[in-house]
């Protein structure tokens, strides 16, 4: 999310956030109404908004009765523990969906839809014993970690099966081994960002892995995932710092990754990063870490306009510039940015802004590099001052979507990627559905991109944004949401550059790898996972196995 | 293969090779004995020495009759063409196999196995047909680029099929689309290293994946057994190369690659990365290219010994130096280098020598970072000689194996990685396992070993053996190298870094992946070829499916 202004919790990656609220994002404590700069603004982009009814409280929601029996629950408890088998509300509604704007809707409803119980293996050979007993006994099972994605991987999907449980890795949580010699740790699945940067920094290292959602999100859902993280320019995604895994799946386990190049077979680690829970359950990430950057040096940009941004930015991506971070805004990011923060002028809100980030070795060098590309294609340099901002600010941009919620502002983000060739054809399209969506719908919107991650021969597309809620905007945005999902399809971008494939972007992705790309995964699924338990209509949708199609476990 | 010694055809990338001879490696008019100083060398190295008889001529092998009728013949050819359906005795045992030793000392025997057809598809829709023919016609399908498979990849196993015929990829070639922006571009599968080079110089741009089968191999080749080239310190391995592949399959075509970086469901690309054509056959590779390198530094370097130079390399690695290149030869590989040199000296030869490359930007910095790293790791430099010699010679290793083999020495190389924790313990196990069975075979054996991939957590080992030929080379080696599949697995490292799996390192991938890696693999496999007719019996061996055990094509 790029809506990036508000308050700032600090940037030491290293600090542990309180439990999520269960209704919204992060620490319930950092709560708090709009800032009076987005509250001055919002009427100049979107006109008169409306405050919507205000949301239930936690007690007051309703749930269908769970469908987990007494008999299911002690033969559970007999695996885990009567503690580690949670049918109660709270657990419920906590592991009830991901933190996508949708989701977040669907927490201020009266009544909603949860997993029937929530399981808290506290090992890989308890995730094991609940996959088979899970089988045995009907149930899907939705793997969850921290809760954080917004593309419905966690919807409480039942499938075929006589009812659905949350798979709570939250108690596998840890640096299992460490490697000093080959800069390699062993990361239980559940451990979160913060936990596993403050275990590796006693040692004298990063991972380094930062997407937005990092306090709460997990190695194990980064795996899943195939995520990415806002230092990917220098750190690269999460699936090049992964060097092994270990998998649960419901009919046999596996331990890859003896060396960190090889070339016996195809990489069968890459199978399941990315799977998001079709497969099986992650439980353990081998990765290769590096000593905590003691230098780090900070320098904005502005371009007279994105084009012009977008081509430096690609010069820096092909000629190796160094920087840790690299992002560019387009004019109406940079012009809310500018705006929230009090320091809008005519001139600069023109342009488009870009911030770059240096870490680690020869971080003079590596800026002075850059700083020399990016000033022959066109930029100005502003000093550290907006750099600064975001990096305070970078985990923020959720906290602020809630007050706009509130506020009866609808704030969604989604994203894309392709080759330099095609990204402002892609920009252009997806821009262009938004509108069109959103003016069929009768509403105004305001849309904001910028470019976050980029690569030798391509870049990402992020956009955000705003548009009043309205009286249904969960049909509202599904629509228009289909409507861009084309839309990149149609211009050769992916569905998905960082956010995965969940339910939300299932329906694209066999036209992203083809029908014989989903009659693949549907193939590993059928032998893995014969009963279609794992994360049913995730990823492949409608291509789940049939129940009983395969050997059984 | 690293002995690597000889005359040099030059070091241009883009000198397209003379058609490779039938009976041994590259050039035929580059055969020759073998170097005055080699044959010096090996009496001390490995006593005396009988000449085996002299091999066939081409024209005196003998095969089976093909099985491969005349109504096959005629079907093919309503296909392709006359002249692209060959079953002559010179196709047929071009086709016969790789280039392992194994190999070649099958060429040097009076009888030999050959496919019972080579056809020759001239564009992706032909492979198309030809797959769906070969299912129809029930035949196996031995996928064909370079025919430089070290691992059996090529063996013409007919399976449970009437015949086997080779599927040669040569007329798919060039350089297919060129995207300047986004410095990416789409090469036909059989394009060989060379053509590829030629064809990405006109547009000034490189691929620069060097693997010392360079000259012959083809960018299909690269992908279906994730290369790793000499340049990976730089340039990364190949499947990092790779953006997008186009893959034909008896079921159904896959294109892949839509952006540089995407999070649509696990990576299918990698799937077919390493596969070997058990699953298909790559026709097209879309790869991220850069300029050409106007500037080259080389720099040559002793460590006391081959410990202290791994733990220099480590750094390096660790601390991104920044090398193109960075190779490590042991002590025993360091003294015969220099002898073949005439350069040996009791002082040198004790020690461990390095070279390394800079090219592309910046390279007297990076020279001046990875020189201070190595010099404080103990190493000591020899300015430009040594590296000058390697990077002239560096395709020419197989020459030296052919005049080997005529002395009657065996002469074959071997492959692994693991981390940086593991390597000593991986090199040493490799090294009792070379030793220990030669000596059961009562031969004397010379081994030696380098360090030619570096990555942050850990690195390969190459291991090059000479030894007397002897009366059963092919039982006595499949035998040893049996012994170091099983040391190699015990110690920790994979059973291939890049030489990939083939038929003769099938029976460790079950242990490197597990039963459940090798029933994903199977699952795919009767997903896409239900028949069985891709490459049976390589890399999964035995685990290929039951012809008929799924849906038909």
């Amino acid at each position: 999310m790029s809506f990036e202004n508000g308050r700032g919790a600090g940037e030491d990656p290293a600090v542990v956030a309180a439990p999520m609220r269960w209704d919204g994002w992060g620490d319930p404590a950092r709560a708090e109404p709009l800032p009076f700069a987005v509250r001055s603004l919002l009427p100049l982009l979107l006109g008169r908004i409306r405050r919507p009814a205000p949301a239930p409280a936690l007690e007051d929601v309703r749930l269908e009765p769970s469908a987990f029996t007494v008999r299911d629950a002690d033969a559970f408890a007999a695996l885990l523990g009567a503690p580690h088998v949670r049918t109660d509300a709270e657990a419920r509604i906590r592991h009830a969906g991901g933190r996508s704007t949708l989701d977040l809707l669907r927490r201020r409803d009266a009544f909603q839809v949860a997993p029937d119980a929530v399981l808290l293996p506290g090992s890989h050979d308890e995730v094991v014993a609940c996959l088979r007993l899970a089988a045995e006994r009907d149930m899907a099972v939705i793997p969850f970690g921290g809760g954080t994605s917004v593309v419905g991987a966690l919807d409480p999907e039942r499938g075929t099966h006589r009812c659905v449980v949350s798979l709570d890795l939250g108690r596998l949580s840890g640096l299992l081994r460490y490697d000093a010699v080959s800069a390699e740790a062993v990361l239980a699945a559940g451990t979160t960002g913060p936990e596993a940067e403050r275990l590796l920094a006693a040692h004298g290292m990063e991972l380094g892995h930062y997407p937005q959602s990092f306090r709460y999100a997990t190695v194990g859902g980064f795996a899943a995932a195939r995520s990415s993280g806002q230092n990917s320019a220098g750190n690269g995604r999460f699936e090049g710092m992964v060097t092994g895994i270990r998998v649960a799946t419901p009919t046999g386990d596996l331990a890859l990754g003896r060396a960190p190049g090889s070339a016996a077979g195809p990489d069968l680690i890459r199978l399941f990063l990315g799977s998001e829970g079709i497969l099986g359950v992650i439980t353990e990430v081998t990765v290769r870490v590096h000593p905590r950057p003691d230098e780090r040096v900070l320098e904005s940009w502005t371009f007279p306009d994105f084009a012009t941004g977008v081509d430096a930015l690609r010069r820096v991506a092909q000629h190796g510039g160094g920087p840790t971070v690299i992002r560019l805004s387009d004019e109406a990011e940079t012009g809310v940015s500018l705006a929230q923060v009090g320091r809008i002028g005519k001139a600069l809100a023109k342009g488009a802004s870009a911030v770059t980030v240096f870490e680690g070795e020869d971080v003079v060098a590596r800026r002075a590099r850059t700083g020399a590309l990016l000033r022959a294609a066109g930029g100005t340099s502003l000093g550290e001052g907006a750099a600064e901002d975001w990096l305070r600010t970078r985990f923020d941009g959720p906290y602020l979507r809630d007050a706009l919620l509130d506020a009866g502002v609808f704030c969604e983000t989604l994203e894309t990627a392709t080759t330099w060739s095609r990204l402002s054809g892609l920009r252009d399209a997806v821009t262009t559905a938004l509108k069109t969506g959103f003016a069929d719908a009768g509403r105004k919107v305001f849309v904001m991109c910028h470019v976050s991650h980029v690569y030798p021969t391509g870049a990402s597309l992020y956009f955000t944004l705003l548009a009043p809620l309205g009286s249904d905007p969960l049909d509202a945005w599904t629509e228009i949401k289909h409507a861009v999902g084309d839309a990149i399809m149609a211009a050769g971008g992916t569905i998905s550059h960082h956010h995965a494939v969940g339910r939300d972007h299932a329906p694209w992705l066999a036209e992203e790898i083809g029908e014989t790309g989903i009659r693949i995964l549907a193939a590993v699924k059928r032998e893995l996972d014969p009963h279609g338990i794992m994360n049913p209509g995730a990823v492949i949708g409608a291509a789940t196995p049939v129940p009983g199609s395969a050997a059984g476990v």
